[in-house]
Parts: structure tokens; C-alpha cells; sequence
């Protein structure tokens, strides 16, 4: 976000919103009870379960559930948009997502760190009160590989008139 | 699953899975503890946190985080699939998600469902043990209103030879 284009209220309107601008959450260390709670609770397959079961299957020993990191990525953004009170202030939250893809398995002990750019911007011709603004996520572990990525598409309080 | 196509073995593989097979998940009813112990650890925004926050904003009343949602379709289906051991044995997992859309809010006492229909499937070139399977899954509320609408892209084993 360019604090130049920031109005003296603070508030990050649809319009100080630039193709382009970027934003940064994390770190965030998943645990192995983490990862079984998770599961136990939403997705109980056995890979998400145990190391013993995870290794007679592809992912060879123990992956959290996808909706897992996708979780994940919401509990880090939603603590960096808190630290930006004017974000928070005129996000209206998200219509959907497009092209979630789960690249790599997420394992306890993974530190996640996430980004997000602005990749397209829209006014919409119904409520002219809101506009429309596609993101690229990216979710990293450790070691910079991505383990996932989306294009959240997330709506957004004009500047009153 | 028509279950005439399915080998003697009882597995589901890819070769047994045909467009337009149909699976139904749920039902599942949403507690206001479950909607805000969810939001507490992961999603922690004003509306999905208590009514009187959710007044100030156009949801009105609390809500559930689109992820909740997410998680509770995981739950329902892997519940559904668990009954049917041989449609749990040959698969692998998903790749990731298009056209995830919130179409509406999932409130606290909510009972929700979910149908899963088969909409293309595809050989993999590169791994011929696997295959490629897309779906159309819709959640549904008690007042058969659809809430979230997704296409989850499956692998499934393909028959040994």
C-alpha cells in the first residue's frame, strides 16, 4: 500500500487501492497437534491423522489438511490487516476464490509466511458504493518453496461522496 | 456411483467414475460456539466474532468465516466417504479449487448439505496411475438456498493393469 495516496481519515478506500500494491503476513509456525486437531475436527483422513498412516500413501508422512493452510493463511492476513486499522476499516470482505491450488504438502513444524498483490481492480456498475479487487496469494514455508497459491477476489468500500 | 461399474474388489478407481455421477453430503448444523471458536482462532473479523459487531457491517447479524464453510464441506464429505471405504481407497486427494464462491452468509444454527456431481475427468499423460477428476459441489442451507458453490479438482488411482 502507498501511504501517499492514504486520505487524512486513514481509511484505505477502493480508490488508494493499485494494481501492483503489495502486502505481507506472517511468520506463522504450524505444530503437529495443530495439525491433528485440524484434521480430527474437518477433515479426518488418514494422512492428516498420523505419520503411521501418512506413510503408506503419497504424502509419505504426516500433511496438514488443505483447508489447513487455507485457514492458516486467513488467521495471518487478518493479523496483518489489523495492524493497518484503515485497511480493515473499508474491506468488506471476500466474494470467492479463483484458482486455489495446493502445490506442496504443509508438515508440522513448517513456519508459513504469505504475500498478496493487487492484480486487477474493477468499480462496480451496480453498487457504486463498493469496488472489486483481484489478489495474487502466495503461501511459502521455510524454505521459500510455495505450497500454496489463489487469487482471492475481495470487495471494498468506495470514498463517500 | 453407479456401483455396476465397480470391480469386484469394491475400489472406485478412475475408470469407474463417469460424468454425471452424483454424491450427497450432510446434513451438518452449525452451533454459534462452533462460528465463533472458528473465528476466534482463525478469522478473527468483527462480524464473525459477535452480533453486535456484525450489526455495524452488511452482514446484519453474525456469520460464519467463508473458511468455517470451507472446512465444513471437508467434514461432511470425508463423513459421506468414509461410508463408502471404496470410493476412500483410490483417492488421492485434491489439487486445489476454481470458482469458490460465498453466495451467502452461513448463520449460527444453520443446518447445511452439500451435493457433489462429476463434471469432466481426464487421463493423466504423465502419470498413468493416476487421473484427473472435476466436480461441481454446492452447500446448501436448511431453506435450500445454496451458500457456497465450488469446483474441486480430485486425483483418483487408476485401475492396476
Amino acid at each position: 500500500m502507498d501511504r501517499r495516496r492514504m486520505m487524512a481519515d486513514g481509511i484505505v478506500y477502493f480508490e488508494d487501492i493499485a494494481v501492483g500494491d503489495g502486502f505481507d503476513a506472517g511468520p506463522l509456525t504450524v505444530s503437529r497437534e495443530d495439525v491433528i486437531r485440524f484434521a480430527a475436527e474437518f477433515d479426518p483422513q488418514p494422512f492428516h491423522l498420523s505419520d503411521e498412516a501418512a506413510a503408506q500413501t503419497h504424502f509419505r508422512s504426516l500433511a496438514a489438511s488443505g483447508w489447513h493452510t487455507t485457514a492458516l493463511f486467513m488467521k495471518m492476513f487478518v493479523a496483518a490487516m489489523q495492524k493497518e486499522p484503515g485497511r480493515q476499516a473499508a474491506s468488506l470482505g471476500a466474494i470467492g476464490v479463483d484458482e486455489l491450488r495446493w502445490l506442496r504438502p504443509v508438515r508440522p513444524g513448517d513456519t508459513l509466511r504469505g504475500t498478496n498483490e493487487v492484480i486487477d481492480k474493477k468499480a462496480s456498475a451496480s453498487r457504486p458504493e463498493m469496488g472489486i479487487v483481484r489478489n495474487r496469494v502466495t503461501i511459502y514455508n521455510q524454505h521459500d518453496e510455495p505450497v500454496l497459491t489463489m487469487i482471492p477476489i475481495t470487495m471494498w468500500r468506495t470514498r463517500p461522496a
